[in-house]
């Protein structure tokens, strides 16, 4: 693990303070923008050098083939991969006729700091060119999370001697030349000039592009439009030819005179409306920014934030980093969320184009998590995409000879996009995972029109899903065969534990649900008789347990395996899918990522406390983390049990994940859900948050190296603020109803303002659990 | 299933006596001609129309890429696939300048007769051209079985009204265009125009070429030559450019006169030798023909074949179609592995490209069985093509992170062909098939030299794979998990008991043979321990049986698994793999071939014969017999279970595997295995052979269907026939020193030339076991 040691913590802000090429593509996830509907990496102003230049929207995805040499029945053959749509941050400058680049000449200072209550991009570089022009460029660059459709960049570039002449070249570029990939199964599939021109205009300081894309012929615009300061003899030009179009802007500046350009970009597109009317509408975001002006922009931002921070933010006190780190976590989920508005959540936001742009159960599982409690409208409009994507789950489920609907794996629009099906396909948690979510936000939202409209269809449906699943065996048990968990060293199992858990969970709260609103039911066909077998298959769930080792089983018959020998797996050959066949890792024990003892988090309600730290050490020693969905839920069962220390470390491991590039990929995209895990490791472990039956449940233990811990939350219209000291804890309603909750299981009723205290109960002493040899967590802010 | 009308049965031979156009490529691969080395299709002399143009050499292969969209370590990304080599087997016709063509003009007679004992296709056809004028056409096409590089045609035209003027054009053709794929998984992946030109020669009447494959940089030549024999003033002339060679004949012909074209082509291929070399074998190899000319080489096919039957023929007495089906099933086998000479022989020999013109377990575990006892050096040459690729396959097991040898699941020249992992990397069987091969080689033929070269080395490595897949569990049972058997509807399973039976003598026979030859062991590394090792793994193989059911269970949980839903499955929806996913197969109960039950055949002496039947009936009712390879294997055991009338219809499915087109795809190839299944059904089955242990055992028993069959064998030096009548069974040692075999468990010493009669016992009678749902397997031959 090499920590980029350019990012020095501060409170709210990620800082570098010198610019290394070699992480250039880490950074430019790091310092991504993003409100959910555009999503710009954080390349360099001038586009080059680069490690991938990317600008995403929501759901913009072209076709691609999966290809197979032994196509099997059900396996998708088309995919969906998220585009590199126009780039419309580039902004090019020339100095005495030579193009700033950081490469050649001298880079005298480089600064870049992504503002978390800001909410924007600052760049400081000073810059003395091969001739010895030297200048210095400030750059701010925004993704607007009050106006959807838009992103800005103020640029200024100012001479350190003078005169000098300078030129900016302003543009929007279609189809940029991207990297070749490395073959690791987790890049892009890769799309190659996806975009056809369809229209161009410029006029005055704007200009826009159109494209569509071939295959599933999507129309997208771009358009720019400009507001500029300088010396009175600027003079500016624009030109626009298919896949480019450029403002330019030539001035002779004095030393220490500015020359100041606001860039506003506007993005949109369609599946149905015209070119021109897709054009109009972006161009119509343009004007509405020029409008609201640069400091009007950064105004809005501040203020979008600012709300934000004040009713969710995590502080922890002791740690500076993480203190950093949660919040740059928080701060990212939330801009993959904020304005996705009914469109998926990739499991890298829009920062990347890592696994194509796919989302997976990621979202449902983990930034929902977090959404639910900090930004619950996201969280609802995360699960009413699902549920827009409904009717081709209940298409998919008949084609695999299922009842309800089967929501794919991994997709952009919808459909199937998993060629993998032993890890892919039959992963059908997914679905029970969407169930939770909707569960989880119903509890947390008290929403009737959600409950009515969408919470009841996705239930019922997932329901039938497990019931034609799973079958009733000779022993009376409710047994689902062939699926695989959330370990994917583990496929094509008997009775996965999570999965039988939490289709348990689903099936109950459907049952529960189409009581509760009969007539709703009713419309969806769910009679009686069905809500009974909905019931009689959730009692019956089979949960496998081996009474030898007394542990439960992740699966049938996976205590009975082989043990992976982790003395002899070298170091370096982690990730192990990387380096050994599957069959091998599927036959042996050995975990992936959390399965059981996600189990144990999200379905605590089924396991005993003894059960927990028993199963908790038995998993702990075969996990060998080559997921960053793993770390984060370690740290919640590590609290639970009593492991604090452990726990600490996975809580930086889940914050840090990207900030010091733990999985060598943050390059094509943050991971998001590992990220969602550091506000779930703070929140669900320090803080002991459960919220397994519509209660919410707390049983707060601080780790030794934090003095403090506080979280704010969104739950039911109230406002809720939590602070975890060593040796007690406070709760505070800011805002809302009186609100009854618990402190370890003791009740207390919260009234607004009113703070209430409570001591903490010492942790259980525990033997310190095992990891696979060499797979430790890295020991964090204490000795040894 | 339909029948193809025109095959009328003859004890000697398959005729065809009208032309269908629709199924043509079925009987391109039914009329196909090789000698293991040279394949030629039974396309039509003139090339056009034709299903599926195909000329093949033996382990002539291009790579191709194996498309992963999301590529797993371990698993190929390339592939190899049997190339269409350059068409030697051409000949046109035109008759005062119109083509002949079947498709235009009238065709008054057609008929084509595949010749068993000729070793020959012959072909008359009477055509009247668009303009009026008849002709009669006659030719004759050998592959010769004597003179491996050489296939020859002997081709006559005759008008049937004359005067008439008509030209021969004989050609070599390469790069024929090919038909489109129709993404069936047992397709061809194809290649497309392959071959690109070396070389090419043209002088009086013979011709070559010589080409090489781009990627995998193999060269081969086909050259040509001519006798004519027509009026004197026949012109000729030949030219060649690149892919195509030509030499024509042009005369004019009186009605009744003949012109009558001897063309023999030889073909040669090396990975190593130049263009030069392999252009000067292939003319060498015509000359060589020319010289023994048309009558010495249909001599020489005579008399090879001649050997063959005397030695080798199965007599069905009371089924004159069967009869027909059987020697044509014996003929394809002989074909495809008589002079293979140590390369692979092909699931669909040299027949069709289906499968890519692969090699999978189908060679050692059937076709090997009838050459073992009908043409054993040819079976020796298959398994020293197997040996010859160890080296491979011990790099392929260390690849895999086990010790020993890992045979490829489907391959031409030795390296891992298979894509899709889970049931083809971990159908590791393959490793105990090509094991039990070799010993029943061993115990057939006393070749010591094969003993101490190649067995030793084949029973040790695999021996060596078994130990490291599987482990000692905790209840001591040796346990080998996450494989598939020979079932494909279950996959990944753990202690298949197919694989497990199978390895436990694999592990047994590497033991003895250790010790047998201990210097040649130990010069393999093999020590006392290492025997020992093998013996305990053996003893203490686990055996999954299900108490409660008192039937083994194929696989660990799988008689817990839901029985398929036969009642709700049309019966279009068979091959069920085209028509239901893989998961869903894989976790019912639901068998697409003899799994279990080949177990009970290869590994008869670990299953009692109470335990035989129970089992057999379990499974039948679950075996929806969606391979080739399932027929012959059950109707082995409903043979020794008493179920003869069922056997027989098993039997039947599989000798007409092809002449019916049973499964639909025959247009592809050859199914070779379930050929050599109709032999395995009827020496095995009726025959009752079993050889587990070194001694040959027979428990013969008609089936009421048959009024006699008899069938020869090569054992030990010594040649058998065996005689069974409804009531006695007759054994006479033709040849060879004196040998013990057993009738029905009662031991008997043969001599030449003395009959030894015995009775045969009642079959015992049980309750008919039941099939799937419209899966039963047509009744032949009798009411009901």
């Amino acid at each position: 693990m090499i920590e980029h040691p350019q990012f020095s913590p501060e409170p709210w802000a990620v800082r570098e303070t010198e610019l290394d090429l070699d992480m250039l593509a880490q950074t430019e996830s790091v310092f991504a923008l993003s409100n959910g509907h555009i999503g710009l990496r954080g390349n360099l102003d001038e586009g080059e050098p680069n490690g991938l230049p990317g600008t995403y929207l929501n759901s913009f995805y072209e076709l691609t083939a999966l290809p197979s040499s032994e196509p099997a029945y059900g396996v998708p053959q088309a995919g969906q991969s998220v585009v590199n749509v126009t780039n419309g941050k580039l902004i090019r400058l020339l100095v005495v006729d030579e193009p700033f680049d950081v490469r050649y000449g001298e880079l005298l200072a480089h600064e870049r700091v992504l503002d978390l209550r800001a909410g924007v991009l600052r760049r400081t570089a000073d810059w003395r060119s091969p001739a010895g022009a030297s200048v210095r460029v400030n750059s701010t660059r925004l993704v607007s999370f009050v106006q959807r459709a838009v992103a800005a960049v103020c640029y200024e570039v100012t001479p350190l001697e003078g005169p000098l002449r300078v030129v900016l070249q302003s543009e929007l570029v279609a189809n940029e030349k991207l990297p070749d990939g490395r073959g690791d199964p987790r890049d892009a599939l890769g799309v190659t000039a996806p975009l056809e021109p369809l229209l161009e205009r410029s006029r005055d300081l704007g200009a826009l592009l159109v494209h569509r894309t071939v295959k599933s012929d999507l129309v997208m615009a771009a358009a720019m439009d400009h507001l500029v300061e300088g010396p009175e003899e600027t003079e500016t030009r624009s030109e626009c030819s298919g896949d480019e179009a450029r403002v330019m802007f030539t001035t002779n500046l004095e030393a220490g005179e500015t020359l100041r350009l606001v860039k506003v970009i506007g993005y949109g597109w369609s599946s149905q409306r015209s070119e021109q009317a897709v054009a109009d509408q972006v161009r119509g975001a343009t004007l509405e920014a020029l409008d609201t002006g640069w400091e009007g922009l950064l105004a809005g931002q501040r203020a979008y934030l600012d709300d934000f921070w004040e009713r969710a933010d995590v502080e922890i006190e002791g740690d500076q980093r993480l203190q950093c780190a949660v919040r740059t976590s928080m701060f990212h989920c939330l801009q993959a969320g904020a304005r996705a508005e009914k469109r998926a959540i990739p499991a890298k936001g829009l920062t990347g184009t890592g696994y194509d742009g796919h989302t997976f159960w990621d979202t449902e599982s983990f930034v929902l998590q977090l959404l639910t409690y900090t930004a619950p409208e996201a969280a609802r409009d995360a699960l009413e995409w699902r549920h827009s994507t409904l009717q081709l789950a209940r298409e998919r489920a008949e084609e695999l000879g299922q009842s309800g609907a089967a929501f794919p794996w991994r997709t952009i629009r919808g459909q199937e996009c998993s060629a993998y099906w032993p890890a892919g396909i039959v992963a059908f948690h997914v679905n029970a995972d969407i169930a939770d979510a909707a569960i989880r936000y119903l509890a947390a939202a008290e929403d009737p029109e959600f409950e009515r409209g969408i919470a009841v269809e996705l239930l019922t449906e997932t329901a039938r899903l497990w019931c034609s699943l799973g079958h009733q065996s000779e022993s009376g048990r409710f047994t689902i065969d062939g699926v695989t968990g959330p370990d994917e060293y583990s496929a094509v199992a008997d009775n996965n534990i999570y999965t039988n858990l939490m289709a348990q969970r689903n099936l109950r709260a459907a049952a529960d649900l189409a009581e509760r609103i009969g007539d709703r039911a009713a419309e969806l066909g769910v009679e009686a008789e069905e809500i009974a077998r909905w019931r009689r298959s959730a009692d019956a769930m089979a949960v496998p347990y081996d009474p030898e080792l007394e542990v439960h089983s992740q699966a049938e018959r996976f205590t009975r395996h082989a043990r992976w020998d982790f003395a002899a797996t070298p170091a370096d050959s982690y990730p192990l899918f990387l380096h050994y066949p599957y069959f091998d890792l599927y036959r042996k024990q050995v975990v992936k990522q959390a399965d059981l003892v996600l189990a144990m988090h999200l379905c605590g309600d089924a396991f005993s406390e003894e059960e927990k730290a028993r199963n908790f050490a038995y998993y702990e020693a075969l996990t060998v983390r080559d997921s960053s969905l793993s770390a984060c839920t370690q740290a919640v069962l590590a609290a639970e049990v009593g492991h604090l220390d452990l726990a600490f470390d996975y809580f930086g491991e889940a914050a840090l994940i990207d900030l010091v590039d733990i999985e060598h990929n943050t390059r094509d995209g943050l991971h998001l859900a590992a990220l969602a895990g550091a506000w779930i490791a703070a929140v669900a472990g320090f803080g002991g948050m459960r919220d397994h039956d519509g209660t919410l449940r707390f049983k707060p233990r601080l780790p030794p190296e934090l003095t403090a811990l506080s979280f704010g939350l969104c739950y039911r219209g109230r406002r809720l603020r939590v602070r975890v000291g060593p040796e007690q804890a406070t709760y505070t309603l800011t805002a809302g109803e009186p609100l009854e909750v618990e402190h370890h299981s003791e009740r207390l009723t919260l009234s607004a303002g009113q703070e209430q205290t409570r001591a903490i109960p010492p942790a259980p002493q525990r033997e310190a659990p095992m990891q696979p040899a060499g797979r430790e967590p890295e020991r964090r802010g204490r000795p040894g």
